[in-house]
């Protein structure tokens, strides 16, 4: 690999930037500046002190989008780095620094394939944009939702998108994230009557009352999954009742549980079949919900066979399917997008000490970039 | 009631003294002064910063034993005492200060009452014996179980013992307690295996692992209790797992818990049948055990009949037989104790601020312990 590839060159600059959360540090500019030259109306949807942008070149349709985020999660112990995580480092073949991975090379990339792809085809079909924001680590409640928010709001639709976050497992396009399960969270307290355990005829153990309760819902078979996603899954984080004190009865039982959810299910089924269980068991409770992320799925249409065929004319690697882990950006996207998929490098190393990508992965990745580009643009 | 009855002045004189648990504060020495010019053997067992007193009048079976405690509770907020604690006060016929009920009382009674028995029949069958300690409401682990431990190292056994705690309800003489379940407790941790909640399977869930097993403890019938019992209840008293983190699957759960038991069970049977359970849901766990209580039962027998005929005789009262409440001394006693029964003053206000009894109850409870002696030994 030529030490003057240009993705290796931007990703280093990206790097360089001290971007946590919620900082963009100036990593937007940067990008920016290399879009406008090519004809990108480059838009700030800045707020809550987050940084946002959108660029499109173009006015056709389809929309084809690329997204991703500049921060990065902290760095942990520094000393526990072999070199520091901003100053981007090669050894032995291998890039180091805290976004190496997730996700600073994918947007090198992204702008290396917009500007090779735009030089070979000046007049592309459709549009070509780019949706990022700093704030995907952090609440992620100023950043690409509100973009979606901007572009709803306006009418603007868009058809594919790629999100950069960093997918491969084993080797570079292994794995392509063609979806998410939904993340619904509660807090759930089962009320009884408190009181000395040698008179438990005047009290109401509330953890007595919830065991069959827990027992059913650790049992139940939400949903069978589909083709794409794996059965809803339903765990318990925590669960509290008592002071100590190993002769009172306790007053109230508080637990908190999340739902990891297949499209098959929705939000609004699983609240109604949890409070049915707790209803049918006579409980007395309160119950707070909390919905993280609706799942979203893309099927194996234009932009899955896009992606994949430019990774194994690329790689020569087949690509799988997945819709595990946890959330991403693509829920808010999936709003506004026909076709959402998530495509990065390999992610061993992300959101730990030295955070690397092989630098030969760099040139390859922003080639898969453009040769999906040119299926769906050219 | 007369100003100088000897119950109420002895009962006022103990009182008097700050005999905050562990300390007696001197009132050993109070009684055993008025014991000794009757004939008592008066012999101190003191030890672990405990009080205690053994006395005994006479060399032959059957032994009639007296016991109870000098120690009180901690006063509370004394500024929500109407008039000081520890300043015996009559009011409307009420005497006020801690121990007036638990059970200082009830002292003041054994000591009239067997002085009056003993002028009327200095020759009486048998022996009258007092056990009493400052250590019953505090860890109890140097008070009475260690008199009995050295009563029984040298073959003195009892006959009948009556227990002076305040057993009655509504009006005195309408309970006496012939028995007590046994306490068992455990601290239990279910093991599991810590994960993240969008990988379960990865992980293993201690909460769920556990539920059908808590569900089967809580709904398990441990016995039938019997004609003095009810049955055996168990209560989880705590319940904690998780660190607060909503995204974590724990990987432990720790419950305590506690059997309140009849006679008809017994702690080794409690622990296999717990084990059983545990072991047949397949978790992994460790277990520590804590028996701070056999229980005991006296039937209808000789010591029944004397105190509910006494009590019958003196206040015209039908008296309930009960093994209902806490733990006491005679779980102790019952080793080496035949017949073994508690009775005392209505308890409402024990261990509250402003304990009390009134100033009427007392000739009569001293009466009640005089005419069971009489039935028992005269
Ligand atoms: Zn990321
Ligand atoms: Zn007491």
């Amino acid at each position: 690999m030529s030490s003057d590839d240009p993705t290796l060159a931007l990703a280093r600059e990206l790097i360089a930037r001290h971007s946590v959360t919620p900082d963009d540090s100036g990593c937007l500019d940067v990008i920016a500046a290399r879009l406008a030259p090519l004809g990108f109306a480059c838009e700030r949807i800045d707020g809550g002190g987050v940084s946002n942008l959108w660029a499109r070149r173009g006015r056709a349709q389809p929309v084809l989008c690329f997204a991703g985020h500049t921060d990065v999660v902290p760095t942990g112990p520094l000393d526990a780095w072999a070199t520091p995580p901003f100053e981007p480092t090669i050894r032995d073949g291998v890039l180091y620094g805290r976004g190496a991975a997730d996700m600073k090379s994918s947007l090198a990339a992204f702008v290396v394939a917009i500007e090779r792809f735009v030089a070979a085809h000046p007049s592309h079909a459709g549009s070509i944009a780019l949706l990022l924001t700093s704030d995907e680590e952090g609440a992620a409640t100023h950043g690409t939702v509100k973009v979606v928010e901007a572009l709803a709001a306006r009418g603007e639709r868009l058809d594919y998108c790629i999100v950069g976050e960093p997918t491969s497992v084993a080797v570079l396009g292994d794995t392509i994230k063609n979806g998410r399960r939904g993340s619904l969270s509660a807090t759930l307290r089962v009320k009884g009557l408190q009181g000395h355990v040698a008179y438990p005829h005047l009290a109401r153990n509330p953890v007595h009352r919830f065991a069959p309760a827990l027992a059913e819902l650790a049992a139940t078979k939400w949903d069978e999954g589909n083709e794409f996603f794996p059965p809803t899954t339903w765990q318990v984080s925590n669960i509290h009742a008592g002071t100590g004190a190993n002769n009172v009865i306790p007053g109230v039982c508080e637990v908190m549980f999340n739902f990891r959810f297949a499209s098959v299910s929705s939000a609004e089924s699983l609240e109604a079949r949890t409070r049915e269980v707790l209803d049918r068991h006579g409980l007395e409770y309160e119950i707070d919900w909390h919905l993280s992320g609706k799942p979203f799925i893309t099927g194996r249409g234009r932009l899955v066979a896009a992606l994949s065929d430019a990774i194994r004319e690329t790689l020569a690697v087949d690509t799988e399917l997945s819709t595990t882990g946890g959330t991403s950006d693509g829920r808010f996207i999936a709003d506004i997008c026909r076709e959402v998929v998530e495509f990065g490098p390999v992610n061993a190393s992300i959101h730990k000490v030295n955070e690397h990508i092989a630098v030969d992965a760099l040139a390859p990745l922003a080639a898969v970039y453009e040769r999906a580009m040119a299926r769906l643009l050219a």
